[in-house]
């Protein structure tokens, strides 16, 4: 298949960090529309970004140069979205949640079924997360054993104004409903939300920290404390206790781990490419980006290069004599 | 500029990671040429990526279709390849080393600077990988104040047949240089290898472990172990020593800074963009692949989204009630 | 006061352990007297720690050699022991529980309150350890503002035989309820015992783990793992999470702590007394055995401190020249 | 034996607190005589910890009524003090060093070799540290395969004044020296000492930090960074790397391990015994002393054990039930 040209509809942060992402990281994808109620904010990404503008979103969905969808608008808004994108069969990744009640987000899965063709993808995006998938991995290989028991945390430092305690639940601890089902791998049977003493720097009438206790349709506990005005970080942490031992994500160290016979820890990384795989790609994109910019050079230079070889001869020299050797360099070439 | 047209010299291990790059992650950048010796291996990169394959690396360099270089040859055949580069003009992005001694490394160098304009950048890409650039800013920004010592270690689980003693230097070594130089940011003024009990399990006249002890120009110590015959895994970690404190990288738990009066201690991921933000890139390529392979769907479905709403909407009965909720769910529509 | 003449009553392994620590770890204490209803173990352990053997524990309670008395009988035998203690006046560390139920301890609370003395300590030993105390101070400090939700894990390999669902409540989760009670400074207003799909490797009968949601008072909310049969190791962990961070004990690390704006970590020891405290009180033990015992070195020898001032000699003449220094030892006098 | 009379010579700091230590920490030591210098001080302590004060240190060392000495006086003073404890046969715990200079130490070897009998122990007190003592094990045990390679660091926050670069070898470096003997069981064949850019906050004239290269007999190679005035904190940091893996303490996480197949981390504790060993010591000490006080009760009260029981009741029902219960608990009895 060609170059995929994909269309977004809703340009706020994360529609507007998803049009870049098209644009700048994604291979086989090309941003040709986007679509935004504040038509000022869709003309200037549209511009710098070099995709038409369309005013109508519905429109946007049904252009025939729009070959998928991209739904970053407001949830209220994605119930008429997403049909208009089944009707015209446009395959699209609607950004959570998929509507703002379970009626209509049923609608939407029989409609889809209906057609007899998956059509939409929903974001949750911590499914793609390697964390996360390494969590999964060590569950579904059997190494944590049968999972048991899960915990989880979800703090952000502060909400927008405006954030009331419902959106705790339906923008924040949908995440941990999908993360729960996700690893888990079955539905939630049932929901309890513990109201503790609330943070007084919490807005009023939120309220904040809330405890969610899901239990599973196998009889599985997870606790969940969600914390939206903690002052401090995002932290997200999930922490899997199964039969033969238990793992934690989101502790700020990696993976880690506790198994038998009493040990503790993580995997070191593996190989170069593992550990220096984002450096070779920004070293790449910024090269790339030098050179068309005619600056050619963003980073070490042949000077560097010049210098690491002195040195290793002398390294050499070295390593033969057991002596120190002082490394000899010829006048600086050049400014650079 | 238009896209940048790439060539890329030399397709092993490091020249097809490169190729793949270019053609998967890099915006603003495309494949458009391959040259390796083994035309075979260039030939199934060439018709799997959509280059043309040019046997000779000079005439890829010379090419009219090629704007820019990445020499991914082996270091002896660098030399010539770069004057090439100079001679056409050719941006090039030259994998370490420069060349393979100082004497023509320098005569690179002048060349170069004779142009009067810079074209070469060298793969130190290190510089690149956000650890270090952390630890850099650190540096920059006066939190450590004057740096006065820095620790280094470089292990490998094994190196490939061939490699010898003066390897370890040249191909390993040779990173520990580049950081030492882009970290304190001058120039490393003599050079002592120590050559410890050497590891029974490395081949014959390996000498590893190799002990580096550099002393830069401003009269620092830093120390490097090289120890390529480990067994254990690729650990690369640098800890620089401050007058206001210390910082270690490559502990497989970020950044970790001690710091007056006693603590230490990393930062915590500030937002989910960061966060998350490899999920979202994994996350849009996957669903991109997905939708123009014609399955649409490589992530949570509908149903997902559907379900993630039905136990919210009772997370905000049980909010509201305090009571445990039961979640009901719609009979299963589908099979996914 | 003269040396505290102590009684123990109970001396399986806890009675034992607290004997020996008595005889050999604690400074003005005397173990003068034990009584066990398995009068061989309790002969076994007098004849060693010379104390006397009184087979009937009210006997031990009542004597005039006997000034303090520690419980570390059954629980069901504490109420009686008690009240023997409060009638004769004497001063008990009284291992958990106080007694089996809470009637019979609110009696015991109200007969030693009618006595006007308090005589009566229980054993939650977890007040003393260091990180309790950390954890505590950094609350009272108010350096995590007021406390809003605690998180704890109560994890065992194994129980005994015999070990049933009550006394997962009884036995384990108790001492969650006075780190609550401690950490927090508050009584708890309410319990909930969950019960998870339960470990498949515990004892029929056995419902393991158990998640306890507590209240307090004042609203705070508590949850509990207790997980008794992990097969893992003995894992005890706590989190504060209050207004301005959170801090966790019992990973393994240290106390951890997250505060604003964005930073984890812990404290480094502060100086050579807290790193190396118990090494000193460990090296000190062990010289005085091994010169009661006639051996008189335990540890480093003459030679030891020979060989230490040659090479700090050499270092020395280093210092100076900048030159490797070989160090030069005389031939080894002695074979130790 | 009985119980071993100590006398103390010298009680500044380490002295003193080697008498407190002796008093109040060890068994079968009681402290019967001290001397110093400084009579106010020595009469101080004396009083306190009911010691006789004899002034001229000789004496003490020759009295019937000590069985053996602790040296805690300067260095410069060991000599004599440790020659008069050979002639008296006294065991002696010499803290260190030996004596001031090589050619000493080897006399006092000599004439302790020459009694036939040892008594002379010296005060290395890291080889009773428990991190050492695991990664000596670990070392002897095999696990790290054959030791090759040991990175130390050593850093005071600050000096007190006069200290001078060659105390810097003497006072701080003598210790690694000590480490690396003791972790490695062989002697140091070569220094070297390497002189960095010095803090500019250190003393004027004091060279800090310095590095330390040791060559052992069999070849292997240890560093050493020593750095006294940091202004952070004190550390202390062993790294040993071997065939099979390496180890690192000092790091504020206990023992870390790295191991083929690339994984790191470390041991959970074990057991309640190890995880609360010291909070048990800690209750019982002070509960003796508040018993010997009058005060009685210096930890958790029986309104405490019975608040636990009214809860574990509440508990034992909620499991029962599966609903929450509520606590019921009786009028708060008492003031405590």
């Amino acid at each position: 298949m060609n170059e995929l040209r994909v269309g977004i509809v809703g340009v706020g942060v994360m529609g507007a960090d998803h049009a870049e992402r098209i644009v700048r990281k994604t291979a086989g994808a090309r941003l040709v529309a986007v679509s935004d109620p504040d038509l000022a904010r869709a003309e200037d990404l549209g511009s710098r970004l070099d995709a038409r503008v369309v005013a109508d979103p519905l429109e946007l969905i049904a252009s025939n140069e729009v070959d998928a969808v991209i739904l970053a608008s407001p949830g209220f808004a994605h119930a008429e979205q997403l049909f208009a994108c089944l009707e015209h069969g446009k395959p699209v990744l609607c950004e959570k949640p998929l509507t703002t009640d379970s009626t209509s987000s049923l609608e939407v899965v029989r409609q889809e079924a209906a057609l007899g063709t998956p059509l939409i993808q929903v974001g949750f995006m911590r499914r793609f997360d390697p964390e996360y998938q390494q969590l999964k991995a060590l569950i579904d290989g059997g190494e944590l054993g049968q999972p048991l028991v899960m915990h989880c945390a979800h703090r952000n430092p502060t909400v927008p104004p405006g954030f009331d305690s419902a959106m705790v639940i339906k923008d924040s601890l949908v995440h941990e409903v999908d993360v729960t089902r996700f690893l888990l791998g079955e539905e939630i049977a049932s929901v309890q939300i513990i109201k503790p003493m609330s943070n007084r720097d919490a807005p009023r009438g939120l309220q904040d920290p809330q405890i969610a206790i899901f239990q599973t349709v196998s009889g599985r506990h997870v606790d969940v404390e969600v914390f939206v005005t903690t002052g401090v970080a995002y932290e997200v942490r999930t922490e899997v206790v199964g039969e033969l031992g238990s793992a934690t994500i989101g502790l700020d160290i990696g993976l880690v781990r506790k198994s038998a016979p009493g040990t503790w820890g993580g995997r070191i990384t593996p190989g170069f490419r593992e550990r220096f795989g984002t450096a070779y790609d920004i070293e790449i994109q910024r090269w790339v980006d030098a050179v068309r910019s005619g600056v050619n050079v963003d980073g070490p230079t042949a000077w560097d290069g010049y210098a690491a070889a002195a040195v290793c001869e002398a390294g050499v020299r070295s390593l033969e004599t057991g002596e120190r050797v002082d490394v000899e360099l010829a006048e600086r070439v050049g400014t650079r």
